[in-house]
């Protein structure tokens, strides 16, 4: 398999460590978004999206989309609950991380670590959302040890992504104890630490 | 089961449009977002993340995110594919469209439809990213009938939601004719034209 990913983004990372903890063997091909390698045109052949993560599988077929490829690349694994309900939930916070937690969180990190913006110059909503997002991942953890019962899962690799590396958009960690103990375990469970 | 879901909301179109493919009964709770129906206490305490759709499924438990609902329901049935590589695409698929899709196409046609916007008032953001959206598409359907190969899945579950009523945004389809005629075949293929 060949990983194009870029070191810096979360969404790949995901990749990386589902590959790294399944054992599978891959090649990462670096990819720098800020230098549009991933708006070529031998990219867009492969993923018209012109977004990193993309895979390219052993038998040639590629796959996009960071939580469609760690699922394709999980299927049969610990990582996705055999409970048919606990799989919908794992679904239901990665379709989440994707709608109302990468695009404040991960948005605001790349806009001031990456863009040279100030926390205060960062859009409100933004700022709000962002802090939302947190909020509910504080409530969720307060009672499971992990998103998805006591388990770790593909939901707790794509909400960890970024919610670890949060502090560089500037939101801190502080106010949300929970959290900060699950990415401690998240990482340890999938040894990233 | 049990839907919580607002009839203009495309989103929650999808899981009833599932639901009646399968000939899984359902009450549907109708549960207005514009006089926040969905932000009372009792709804929170089913779905802390404050949207629709969310379901009771029969044993009362609850699940939310219109794209893990309908991955649950469908679960098993000719909506998901059998194979796993077509199963990663199709979720490569969901996943975009709640990223690059809902947010521009779905948003542009709340704001104008719902909310009296001028199509001219829109962020250019929204205009810029919802047509890379249905050029993205139409460069699939002019490739393959469905988003998955020759059969309807997920996938055009998920799509043709909002995309079938885009032009209530402002983003006609007339350019984008393989587009149309996906509209047409899914709405055929699932009894909901």
């Amino acid at each position: 398999m060949k990983i194009y990913g870029d070191s810096i983004s979360g969404n790949c990372l995901k990749v990386k460590w589902t590959a790294d903890f399944l054992g599978r063997g891959y090649e990462w091909i670096e990819t720098d978004v800020l230098q549009s390698q991933s708006r070529t045109a031998d990219f867009l052949a492969m993923n018209p999206a012109g977004q990193v993560p993309a895979v390219i599988l052993d038998d040639g077929r590629p796959l996009a989309q960071s939580n469609a490829i760690i699922f394709h690349l999980a299927e049969g694994s610990a990582l996705i609950p055999a409970d048919a309900y606990d799989r919908g939930r794992m679904l239901e916070w990665m379709f989440w991380e994707q709608y109302s937690h990468e695009p404040y969180i991960a948005v605001a990190r790349f806009q001031v670590k990456y863009l040279g913006k100030a926390v205060a110059e960062l859009e409100p909503r933004i700022l709000e959302r962002g802090a939302a997002a947190l909020a509910r991942l504080e409530l969720q953890l307060g009672q499971t040890p992990f998103l998805v019962g006591d388990r770790v899962s593909l939901a707790d690799v794509a909400l960890v992504a970024y919610t670890r590396v949060s502090h560089e958009g500037g939101f801190g960690l502080e106010a949300y104890p929970a959290v900060r103990a699950w990415v401690a375990r998240v990482e340890q469970a999938l040894g990233i630490a």
